[in-house]
């Protein structure tokens, strides 16, 4: 079932939609979902790339360049964004091995303020959340994960929340996280 | 004089903008921009981080990772991103010491097609150019841009057809590239 913004619900035919695992890790499969997205010229959506802070580079040649030394920073947005009919969409993905809950640990405080800005500036700003063991993907808005966290003393969210609030993913060979089959849902429904 | 695209031109006031070179590269003056209007919420922009090949890591803790082999990929998509008065933005920015014209050559031609593709799906899509040795910054849309390309055999694009099909950017001390009064002059065009 999807639960689409207005409160409707639509049973995809079993033929059409697959939620079932397929083992690889969330960024690959979104980042597979993304290249097939672009190859079908449906939607440019990226990653972004790791940023690193770089301290030596080694220049054997003039073509060649070598990064000796570089450390990881911490990330001050999420890691996916783009474009999409015409909506500016922005994401960042988890997966989770516990089967009640997500840890907040695991997303940092300036990569929700990030969501919450672009939210207010009129892109689609959302979460994919994988909870492994349940082999189910939801996506949550970004406006709802934030204002259920306002409320809330524990350090994570609740499996159920997910199910009560996100949008199961459908998977397909293609597409192993067809995430823009939710969004369309929340364009359509008039966001 | 700003141009805007409905052929209107606009001769702001001397004391409210100024065009001025303060000596700062480029990619600093925008970054100074979109900080600011990060931080006066006017638009979320982020530079995305150079993308790297990472070969080898060393973990002398579990807190700290030393990169020591490490390689620059050639960029896939432009160097910025965001989202402006709910619209998606995207575009590459390029400096050049010539006078008289702009070498191709400094654009990847996957920047290119990225920044097409970003148009195609109803983003705004743009080159910010400054030619360093005139002490101006200009806005050109990606549209016009490629439109341009392709009727031309020369490998560089003139410094006159900047002046000609360009918007000069204004500059003001608080943002030193102030791209975003001439998306505001596109949006309100009717972009």
């Amino acid at each position: 079932m999807i639960k689409y913004p207005n409160g409707q619900t639509v049973s995809p035919h079993k033929s059409d939609i697959d939620y079932s695992r397929r083992g690889m890790s969330l960024e690959n499969d979104i980042n597979s979902s993304n290249n097939y997205y672009l190859e079908t010229d449906k939607a440019v959506i990226h990653k972004k790339p790791t940023p690193i802070t770089i301290v030596n580079v080694e220049y054997k040649s003039r073509a060649t360049a070598k990064i000796t030394e570089a450390y990881f920073q911490t990330p001050s947005t999420t890691d996916y964004n783009g474009v999409y009919r015409g909506r500016y969409l922005d994401f960042e993905a988890k997966e989770t091995h516990s089967r009640t809950s997500m840890a907040l640990s695991i997303i940092h405080p300036h990569q929700l303020r990030h969501l919450e800005s672009c939210d207010r500036h009129g892109g689609i700003s959302f979460l994919i959340v994988r909870f492994v063991a349940h082999d189910e993907t939801y996506l949550v808005m970004a406006s709802a994960f934030l204002a259920h966290l306002k409320n809330l003393e524990a350090k994570s969210v609740k499996y159920s929340w997910f199910q009560e609030n996100g949008y199961l993913i459908p998977y397909n060979y293609s597409i192993p996280v067809d995430y823009l089959k939710v969004i369309d849902g929340i364009i359509d429904g008039g966001k």
